[in-house]
This record gives structure tokens, C-alpha cells and sequence, in this order.
């Protein structure tokens, strides 16, 4: 009989079995690339912006050619005609020219800054000045937002609408990504039917399937799910066989009774390579889980209980699909609230209490200021508390409860 | 002229010209549903659980024949069998009777709790019970988790994973959802060429179109990208026209200066409905936005630099996609960190600033407690400002500045 972990000790053993383990690379579309991880680090394969560009409206001029102008006694210089969007200047700039220009336009050599068009006058075929520019006023460098040959983005680095934008200046239109993972979902539990069907009496539908399916594609992962398999160790070993080699990770639900979970450790225990590494983690909801490997692919035993298979899964196999995708196990940040308890919540020394609240809104929708925490009424093990919640916060192991007014951290569903 | 506007004003004249408008909805299967928007109230058509459940492995009873059992004098009752999973009872209970349940299982007419099975022996057929239970006790009722006909999900809700399985435990394979809104994408400008061009002397390649693709992604709606068109009044006139019935929303890019942004504000106003709303906002970046409304179709002219481009569309384009989705335009968190500004910073009374940060990271990879946010060093256009930032802060417009060890709340992106 293997003892209960703590929270921590089950997460740091389900990634240390896994060795820094990463799924392979893939090459797809820019277009299909956002929220993927990068299975290499980019380098800007020129200057970026490959010319000297104007960030203003205006004229191209040698700056020294501005000092000591004044609205009283302007600059004037010989006007060289317009620099034209998308093409070259029309010629490089002497001492004493000017060159009219947009934002964006590539400066003409000889210019090293731009004076904007509300400091100007034309003249004819002059322009008068009425301040001085900067040396690299109003402009950008070619090479100033990157260098050449400069790394842009970094393997492992999870790809926002910004690197898209980024990876499209680069000229790359295809990127090498980690592949997603394959997880394989498997429900147990002769008391399931399918959504489709009218439970009769003490069945009920399937749940787990669904929302491990929905967490699994949340996570950058791909799931297949394979239905329903009844509470027999036959049947559990036969699909476990038959999955081994498709998939990078698999998440059998079901079998929160002692003598169906017995039948779970002793499958896991039974296939090829290393078998059970824990089974119950002192934490609520989420004690039940079962970690095993075969042969270095982890497989994880969740409770029949679709609050506990979540839970089990926000903080097991979610670091466990992060980290197969190159990212690290977990998140730089957890999207959360500070809020404020409005009840007193009492919590059992030595497990994490991991407690569904509702937040209080202001009138805008928005959670405001330090919104009332109200923990979901009613059995931790219903449905409804991760429905009615907005989110949750933890209790940890040395604390007995929190009283009325304590500030709570919850983490948003 | 219209003159330049607030944040607030203009986000509330998007909306408002919108009028609250949705786009119309759809039945989907519900493995597709994940962070889609329910179109109507989600009904239970029946009690959840449907029968009473044990919630523990060990003995249904009636909880009286317990009542005053302790472990010297335990309470004997029959055992009268086992109630299996998936199955009804075997039949009722009468008083002074018990029949063997796992976690679960269906409690038979007669019975009101579980005994654990801890707290029970099996003697021949005969089952001693060493405590007493309450009524209710180690199980629930019929629709203790959802009652008949009760609105568990409402017109609005943005579908997470809990809720996918929600629906399956309905018996909801299908959904009625909001349609993804189609956002038209159009990049405009001579200088621009396709990312899998050289470009040219006073050439760039194409980055907003790739953007803004990733950000209409992101939020839920269905890009379409149409490549890229030249400076030109007449162009940009007949590919609106061809828009306008094919899109709920339309998002131009390019024309940052004073009279590329003329040639897009004329033909805006040159469409039948009701022309320009607005533009300039006092922001940086973001602040040449100009919106437009034709018959009620929304259009954006969003400048042609990718990082004022990218703001404008997370301040007012993703309120609006929220909005034709039947969500909150804003979300009710952003998710960000409080963190501590390592440095001073001036920012102009007046406008909104925008200010990117890295934020510094503890050993495990997470931002910590209190990260130090880093001001992005260069010019406030360049695009390395979004890619090397973790996220941004706001400098609002009453205020000239912060000092170093300021709290910022640092919006992640």
C-alpha cells in the first residue's frame, strides 16, 4: 500500500517521472500557430526594419542643417522633391535639401532625421524650418526593432497574436512547433451510459469523458476519447494494451470505491515497466488519483467523480501536458482575484482544501475592487460547485480554516 | 474634424452604436463548444443524480436502526445482498435490514444513509454497526446536484470545461451557441509586400493582417484575411463594398499618416449608413483608431503600426467581438500581477499610456509575489516592445508620471 502525498510531492513525482520528456516538432501554418509552443529558437534572418524609416510625417533633412532654427529665423532648405511609399527615395540628400516624407518611408542617404510637417512652411521650391531636429529624430535605424541573426523567440516560448505578427515579418510563414499531445480519455463504470441514452435506474451519463475531453483541448492537447469500458480488469487491461502506443499520455476516469480502484492499481501494476508511483494525494476534492508509467508513458487514474477527475487534472496532468509541449509545468501566473471571505470556513488539518466560490460583481459585470468570496453551498463532491463557482480558492495543509473577512486568493476557472 | 476622445468615450461609442447587437446562433456538438457563448438558457430535463446515491462505499440502513450504536454494544442488522453498480437495488429494505452499496450506487426504497464501511463487520449474515449515521448521512438525494426543469446555465455563459460535462450529463450532445462573428481583415499600403516576399528597397512585409488574424482568433470570432491592397481611394472603396455583406465586422490596417488616415476617413464617410464615429483617442500607442459605422456594420481603421494596431484592438475591437458574441464586453478580470515599477517614469497629463514591462521571474518559472515590472527599452512603435514584454500598465491620463517602487498592475498578455 503506497501512502497518501501531499500536493507537491505528487506533482514533483509525476514530473520528475517524465525526465523533461517533450512530445516531437511539427511545422504548420503562422495562421494555425497561436497558443502553440516553439520547438526552436527564431532568428531575424535580416534587420527588422530592413531601412532607416520615417516614425513621423514630414521631411527627411540633415539634422545639422536645422540647428539654431527658430520660428523667427527658420532653416531654408532646397526642397527634393517626395519620398513615395514602398520605393526607394529618389536620390540621396546634399547639404541643404529636404526630401518631404511619411511615416514609414525610407530615408535617403545623406537625411539622419525627420522634421515634422507642422514645423514646416513650403516655400515654393524651399522649405522654411522653424526648429531644430535631433540627429535621429522622428526616425528609426534599419535594425532598431531587431537585429539580423539576433534570437527573436526562444524554444519553449508559447506563441501570442504578437509573434504571430512577428514570425510574418520574419518572412516565416510556416514554424516549427511541439506536436500536441496525444491524450487518450477512457470512462470505467457499469453504472454509465452515454449522453444519448435515458438512464435507467442507477445509471447514470457519463460526465468524466466530456469534461476531460474539454480540459485536455484547453490545454494545447489533443484528446481522444475512446467511451465507455465496463468495471472489468480485463477490459481496463485490453484498451490500456491497445493505447499504450497511440498516445503520449492517457487519463482512465472511474472507480472511486476501494474495490474498483484495488482493480485500477493492480491493471496499472501489471503493465510493462515501472506501474504505480502514488495513489491519493491528501488533498479535497481529488484524493482518489492513481499515477502510473508504463514504460515511461503516464497514465493517470481519476475518480469516477467529475469534480475530483477536475481537480486531479488541473493539478497533475496539466503541468504533466505543459511540459510535454516544452512549456514550463506551470503557469508563469495564475489568472486570479484577491477577494475577501464572507463566511467563516473551517478545513481539516494535514489536506489541501481546495474550496469553489462565487464572486461578487460590480454593476460593470467586472469582479471590482476585493469582491465577497462566498464559498458554493452544499457537498463538495456535486457538480454544481464547479458550475455555480467562479473560481476557487486553497486552503492549505497547516491551516484549520479561515475566518470571516481573510483575504482568499481565487484562481478563476 | 471630430475632435481626439477619451478611452471610455470611445469604447462606449462603439458600443453604443452597436446597440447591443448579436450575431445569430448555432447548434453544435458540444466536443466543439469549449469558450463558445450559450444563445439561450440551459434547462435540466430531469433530477441530478436522477435516484439516491451513496457517496460512500459501505452499507445502505435505515439511519433510526442505528441510532445509540457504539463499539461495545453495536446495532445488528440483515444483511440482505448487494446493490451493484449500474442496477437497481435488488428491492426494498425493510427496518432492521442493510444491503452492501459502493460510492455511487443506488439506495434502495426503505433506506436514508450509508454506514461506512469502516465502521461495520460482517458477521455470517448478520452486519454489526459500531456508530450511528443521521439521516442523509454519506449520500444525496435525487437532484440534490441539479432539480427538474431548474435553469442551470444561462444565456451568455461562455462554456468551460465543467460545463461541457454539464451538458453531457443533460444529455446534450448538441448546443445552441452564438456563431462566431467573421471579421473581415484588410491591409492597406504601398510599402507592404507578403511576408514570403524579399521586400524591396522601402519595402516591408506585411505584419498586421498576420496580428490582427491571431487577435480575432483569440477572441472567439472567425477571420478572414483578404491579403493586402494599395493606398488607394477606389481600392479600398470596392473591397468594403464587397465586405459588407459578408462580415460582422471589418478591420482595415494601414494609413498611419495624416494623409493616408484622410483617404480612409472620406471613403468611410463615402459608404451609405452613418459614416465616421470617430477618430483619434488620446492614447499611446493606439491613438490614430478611426470607427465607422455602415448601416450598422462596424469598421475599424486601425493604423498600419502593428503595436498601435494591437491596442486599438484589445481596447475597442475586442469589447465589441465580446459583445456580438452575447458576452460582457469587458471581461469581468483581466488577468494581471501586481508588480513593482523599477524605474521612473514620465508620461504626458492628458493621455492614456500603454506601458509594455517584462516582469522579472522566480526560480520556478512564476512571476512571484510582487515581480519588478521593467519598462521595455525603445521607441514606443517598435514591435520588439510587444514581443519582449510580459504584459502592459496603465499610466492614466490625470497622471504625469510614476516613480520608481510605484505599484502597477501589470495586464499579462
Amino acid at each position: 500500500m503506497l501512502t497518501v502525498l501531499t500536493v507537491d510531492e505528487a506533482q514533483n513525482r509525476v514530473l520528475s517521472s517524465m525526465g523533461g520528456k517533450t512530445v516531437g516538432a511539427e511545422e504548420i501554418d503562422i495562421f494555425a500557430a497561436l497558443g502553440r509552443v516553439l520547438a526552436g529558437d527564431i532568428f531575424s534572418p535580416g534587420h527588422i526594419p530592413p531601412f532607416p524609416r520615417a516614425t513621423m510625417d514630414g521631411f527627411a533633412v540633415s539634422s545639422s542643417d536645422t540647428f539654431g532654427a527658430t520660428e523667427d529665423i527658420p532653416a531654408l532648405l532646397m526642397l527634393k522633391g517626395e519620398i513615395l511609399m514602398g520605393l526607394p527615395p529618389p536620390g540621396g540628400l546634399a547639404m541643404g535639401e529636404a526630401m518631404s516624407i511619411s511615416t514609414g518611408g525610407m530615408l535617403p542617404s545623406g537625411s539622419d532625421s525627420v522634421v515634422m510637417v507642422e514645423h514646416c512652411d513650403i516655400l515654393g521650391d524651399q522649405l522654411a524650418v522653424y526648429r531644430p531636429v535631433a540627429p535621429l529624430e522622428n526616425m528609426i535605424l534599419a535594425g532598431d526593432d531587431f537585429q539580423k541573426n539576433e534570437i527573436v523567440l526562444r524554444k519553449g516560448h508559447l506563441l501570442r497574436s504578437q509573434d504571430i505578427g512577428l514570425l510574418a515579418a520574419l518572412g516565416l510563414l510556416q514554424v516549427k512547433v511541439y506536436k500536441r499531445p496525444r491524450v487518450i480519455i477512457i470512462s470505467t463504470g457499469d453504472e454509465l451510459v452515454t449522453p444519448d441514452k435515458n438512464p435507467g435506474p442507477g445509471q447514470i451519463r457519463d460526465i468524466n469523458g466530456y469534461a476531460l475531453y474539454a480540459q485536455v483541448l484547453e490545454n494545447g492537447a489533443e484528446p481522444h476519447y475512446l467511451g465507455l469500458f465496463p468495471d472489468r480488469k480485463d477490459a481496463l487491461l485490453e484498451v490500456l494494451q491497445d493505447s499504450l502506443h497511440q498516445a503520449d499520455a492517457i487519463l482512465i476516469s472511474g472507480g472511486t470505491s476501494v474495490g474498483r480502484r484495488d482493480v485500477t492499481v493492480r491493471v496499472l501494476d501489471g503493465l510493462p515497466g515501472e506501474g504505480v508511483h502514488f495513489h491519493g494525494v491528501s488533498m479535497k476534492p481529488g484524493k482518489p488519483v492513481i499515477y502510473a508509467t508504463s514504460n515511461g508513458m503516464p497514465i493517470f487514474g481519476l475518480s469516477g467523480n467529475p469534480v475530483s477527475a477536475m481537480f486531479s487534472f488541473l493539478l497533475f496532468v496539466r503541468p504533466l501536458l505543459r511540459s510535454l509541449q516544452g512549456l514550463s509545468p506551470f503557469l508563469p501566473h495564475q489568472p486570479g482575484v484577491e477577494a475577501l471571505l464572507d463566511t467563516n470556513f473551517s478545513s481539516p488539518s494535514g489536506r489541501e482544501d481546495y474550496v469553489r466560490v462565487v464572486l461578487s460583481r460590480a454593476k460593470d459585470g467586472t469582479y471590482g475592487e476585493k469582491p465577497r468570496a462566498t464559498p458554493v453551498f452544499g457537498v463538495s463532491s456535486l457538480l454544481q460547485t464547479m458550475i455555480k463557482g467562479d473560481g476557487y480558492f486553497v486552503v492549505p495543509r497547516d491551516i484549520e480554516g479561515l475566518v470571516e473577512g481573510s483575504p482568499v486568493h481565487v484562481i478563476l476557472f
